[in-house]
């Protein structure tokens, strides 16, 4: 087919390799002129901004536009900028990570401006590549059918995609799907360090992982991942234990709060990577500072007294 | 390699069938006497008590006995009752979740009687006969060493099994996944209710389970049981939301206390299943209450008013 990739980072570059390499027309934008021509050499088409990209596609260069950047106000702009320039009717997929109630609202408007959006939360991160991605898709129906031989590309060998649901259930459940992440690495987290503080038994954390990989019942390509890491990194010295987070574990909490359903150690996950990047927090200070006043306990001073 | 397996249980029994199936001369114990003959009838010798096993060990029948009973007094008795009935030295494995600090007790023990004892954390359920078991093993290297061939065929195809390190290392290192394995499935748990509760996007979890399984982050063996629960069980109607546990978390929890580790996710997963044993608390009772103490909140009564 022909597809448009905006967005040439990490996701949308190898999306639109693995698209070349399977024999789709892709034209693809990004704002970075030196990405472009990269992708220029490997065979794809590069366009200079969106008005171009809008004239390729009424000429009918382009069946589906895919816009893979960052979640928030610049995914909202660009599409919201393409439904109105672009007069030929189009399929626009948003495969970032956007917050499902956003595209619950900028689906309305792309559907007045005569195109569709559909959402395609995508999983895989930098091995999707290699190993297919995983596609959540929302929205229209006959559009996912429209769009099913590129899916089904992109989740080549052994990724997969399914259609969800009506319009921000792609993206809804591509949240989900990140909140169980965060527990899921936070409880490999706390495993590893009962293992790494238990000195009398001196464990090697690389053949641990490696040895669960083989039939028990944890199995999970993040224990692979696990592996690759021990392998690499020893027992982690080069690696500061400050977690950033993206957006979705947060949103997930919002949803469990907002539908007064309890999801306590999904939550927990998130606000450990609050406090994973903080040295002390001032409720500590509260805590020792309460101690000593009821009970006369020391408290430490900053200078270390 | 001739084995003596005591208790024919899920474990004991498929692993008993895949060492018969291997070609070792299996001597099977079980105070079932109706297990002990289904057993006879694929090969295995089987024995009516410990005496009779210790004989046959005494005559050279047997160089490994294997125990694959439930962890707690059972295990460590009749693993006592062999060190000090048997004449000749051998090694004897602990194949059950023993808590490792018993096994550290018990190796002593059995070691001042002649013997070897080897714990040996064995992970696969059920799926290991087919699968092959993940084994993970302490104590005395050289005994390790002899009985590899057997947790070579036990980790058949796809298993496998590991030194970890001196005596209890083994069930250390199996308690620590199992704590994992608590919270790994508390994430699948909330993960899961948030997207059912969701009515407006009348999810499918079996598809949505199938597709995360398809290149996905969060792709592991837990998820693809829970494809195989909802393709079974729907959306659970006919499942209680009743947990038990085992030990090994309870174990973890109270390493991570006794080393100052704060492994808060590991921690709520179980307190989570003390939770679901019960329909009502009194916490809550005194909650409900105190609201309506100080704010005049209307508190529900027993007869629902």
């Amino acid at each position: 087919m022909k597809i448009a990739m905006i967005g040439l980072g990490k996701m949308g570059g190898n999306m639109s390799k693995k698209l070349i390499e399977k024999g789709h027309e892709v034209v693809v934008y990004d704002t970075n002129s030196q990405l472009r021509k990269e992708f220029e050499s490997i065979g794809a088409k590069s366009l200079e901004n969106i008005e171009a990209l809008c004239k390729e596609a009424e000429k009918g260069n382009i069946d589906i536009i895919w816009s893979m950047l960052p979640a928030g106000e610049i995914t909202k702009n660009i599409i919201l900028d393409i439904s109105i320039r672009c007069r030929e009717s189009k399929i626009i997929i948003d495969g970032g990570n956007s917050f499902y109630k956003d595209t619950i609202r900028l689906e309305k408007e792309v559907r007045n401006n005569g195109h569709t959006l559909i959402d395609a939360g995508t999983s895989g991160g930098i091995w999707g590549l290699e190993k297919g991605y995983c596609l959540m898709v929302g929205g229209d129906k006959s559009s996912y059918e429209f769009i099913k031989p590129v899916l089904s590309d992109l989740s080549e060998p052994t990724g997969g995609y399914e259609y969800m649901g009506p319009s921000g259930s792609g993206h809804f459940v591509k949240m989900v799907h990140n909140g169980i992440e965060y527990a899921m690495m936070e409880a490999f987290g706390e495993g590893f360090e009962i293992l790494k503080e238990k000195k009398e038994f001196d464990l090697n954390l690389e053949k641990i992982s490696k040895v669960w990989q083989s039939g028990s019942v944890i199995d999970s390509w993040l224990l692979e991942l696990c592996g690759d890491l021990f392998e690499k990194e020893g027992n982690l010295e080069g690696i500061k234990g400050y977690v950033e987070d993206s957006g979705e574990g947060r949103w997930t909490v919002i949803e469990s709060i907002e539908g007064r359903i309890a999801a306590p150690v999904i939550t927990l996950s998130l606000l450990q990577r609050f406090r994973s990047r903080r040295d002390e927090t001032f409720s500590d200070k509260v805590i020792a500072g309460l101690r000593k006043q009821f009970g006369g306990h020391a408290v430490k001073t900053k200078e270390g007294g």
